[in-house]
């Protein structure tokens, strides 16, 4: 491998453990929550408050970045880093989910996807190489490959024909970053197969045997409810090489990360705490609440008395939903802050109860039910 | 009069003057720009980032808050300073404006205003009276009376109905007030007139006979031109009484505010940094700059190498124009924080230099021409 990337298993308590990561002299405690910052921004959190809210690592889209402001102009402004004044770790995600799920496709075959652009309806065609030029031009430091990521539920041939593909445009990806990889970026695979056991097994086993830097699990919470998702976390994580890091995309209910991370993910990213955060609805110890609930009208205090983020630092409840209500920035800027904080620091706290061996309590404390373990 | 404000001119410039108010424990230099939070808020402008730019009072709007979420709200809450979480002064302003130029009126008398409200339709009524008690239950600082706001151009017959209106109204707000007032919120008059010379002086005559702790310009920048404006502003403001603040109302203009400085006014507010901001309408010393112009793209450094706020100390002007392009709440912070940092910067600059006898030279080196003396 020509990566910077090392990664270090540092506690077990069962499946799940922790780990270190070091690349390009970033660092990261794993397990970690990837805040989501789609075309470079989380959307109203300055960089210098997802240093208070513990990210360790950002999440933008290569896809999006490609359509605006587009790979060159990034690298003509200095890179990601620069681009978002953000000295932690960042991935670029291939855009592959987003194409697949959201734009009205023309043509796929082994050499990549043809589409309607979104903004101007124009035919455009993106394949595994030019997705690694992207993200090499951003200089993100993990790189993800362009993947055939269908909706659930997809029939067996879809399924099949969307894991050949993946591992095929895989194996071009990773021929092409190691020829044009300069600077060290890290290369993930995304596995695929829906909930299908044998395409599950046959696409870990595809990608494996390329020898990537990390592997995610793709291809699900689209649609396959919690139970599903959690069980299928919890089978394959495990069969996943276990000196790589696992990374779950699109996963951020708090119950699901827990139950990932039991069943050995390392890391995650979802819009769920920030769209969640812009629209009045926060994460809580007791699960979600809904601002906009006339109850909380004059409560004055913490959304919740132990948070230890800024907005509970400071502002009332009441105070916020009236911000939430009249649609200010500033409500939603507060909201996604302790959405952020809760679920980095829900995290960090398994990160601690694995240490300890006494994940099992977490786990219960947040109701969380392990599936049992199965062949 | 039964309010803790204290107000001291400290030097003079030709018309010009600083000043130091005191009120309620709470403390401005002026001139001084008081930014926008109609609702509670400054959009997308975090309290500690207000004590960044140097503002030290806000503007609130009674009527708005009024509607949401109600003055009862806002006191259960503890009041707008702990609502807000804004320790420096507050002014509301009462709404005249926004009733008579955004809304339906149905009826006007000398006892109130008639209007449909925009949430629901229904016939509401406000008057004098009831604006001092949204005012008092909101525990600002300054409270503003009811006015009669016409737009402009207006008949003769239409502007003087106004300025009777008004006085009539700043008479039954003052007695009520008087009455009211316990914790010693300053109450201040709004000049009406339009441009007519005879109605301007008959409503400061009016006004001044009835004892305001303060008095604003009202009915000013409302599409009479910054030429009309800043001749208004000249002339009117050495007619206050030179004891007390002077408040130009809605006005922002960086040269609309230097020219009223000149001419003797005190404080201003206006949305025009804050909403140019979230569009990408950027202040400078060379004028007005619109970042999304494809010249910006890919532009490094700051906005202005020698501006001192926090936007222009980190972020790259190409950064800038693509968080705007895409819509990022972020962006928008961004150039709002830039701009409002400027304004306040500005009156600063203007301080100083009155201070100093040499205001002339930074009007000619904002190309301010100020009005000749006219009687």
């Amino acid at each position: 491998m020509s990566t910077d990337l090392s990664f270090s298993v540092e506690s077990r308590s069962g499946a799940a453990r922790t780990g270190h990561l070091r690349l390009r002299g970033r660092d990261l405690q794993t397990p970690a929550f990837l805040p989501v910052g789609t075309y470079g921004a989380v959307k109203g959190v300055a960089p210098e408050t997802l240093e208070d809210v513990g990210a360790g690592m950002i999440l933008a889209n290569a896809f999006h970045l490609h359509d605006r402001p587009g790979e060159a102009t990034v690298a003509a402004l200095g890179g990601l880093h620069r681009f978002m004044q953000w000295d932690g770790l960042i991935l670029t995600d291939s855009g592959g989910f987003q194409i697949f799920s959201l734009l009205d496709i023309a043509a796929i075959d082994d050499e990549g996807v043809t589409f309607h652009s979104p903004v101007d309806g124009r035919r455009r065609r993106l394949g595994p190489r030019e997705v690694v030029d992207i993200q090499l031009a951003l200089d993100s430091d993990i790189a993800m490959v362009l993947d055939q990521c269908p909706p659930l539920p997809s029939s067996p041939r879809q399924l099949e024909t969307a894991v050949r593909r993946t591992t095929r445009w895989a194996e071009t990806a990773r021929r092409h970053h190691q020829e044009q990889s300069g600077a060290g970026q890290a290369l993930f695979a995304i596995v695929q197969g829906g909930l299908d056991d044998d395409l599950r097994r046959r696409s870990i086993d595809e990608l494996c045997a390329l020898e990537f830097d990390g592997y995610a699990l793709g291809g699900l919470s689209v649609g396959e409810g919690s139970a599903a998702l959690q069980a299928a976390a919890m089978r394959y994580a495990p069969l996943l090489p276990p000196d790589r890091l696992r990374y779950l995309m699109g996963v951020g209910r708090p119950a699901d990360v827990l139950a990932a991370i039991a069943g050995g993910i390392d890391v995650f990213d979802c819009v769920l705490p920030t769209r969640n955060g812009r629209h009045g609805t926060l994460f809580t110890s007791e699960g979600t609440v809904h601002l906009r609930n006339s109850r909380f009208r004059e409560l004055r205090g913490p959304i919740e008395a132990d948070c230890d983020c800024t907005t509970c630092a400071r502002w009332d409840v009441g105070v916020l939903r009236h911000l939430i209500m009249v649609g200010e920035p500033l409500g939603r800027s507060l909201c996604t802050v302790h959405n952020l904080r809760y679920l980095i620091r829900l995290v960090e706290q398994a990160r601690q109860a694995i240490e300890e061996d006494r994940l099992d309590a977490l786990l219960q404390a947040h109701a969380v039910v392990v599936p049992a373990a199965s062949s």
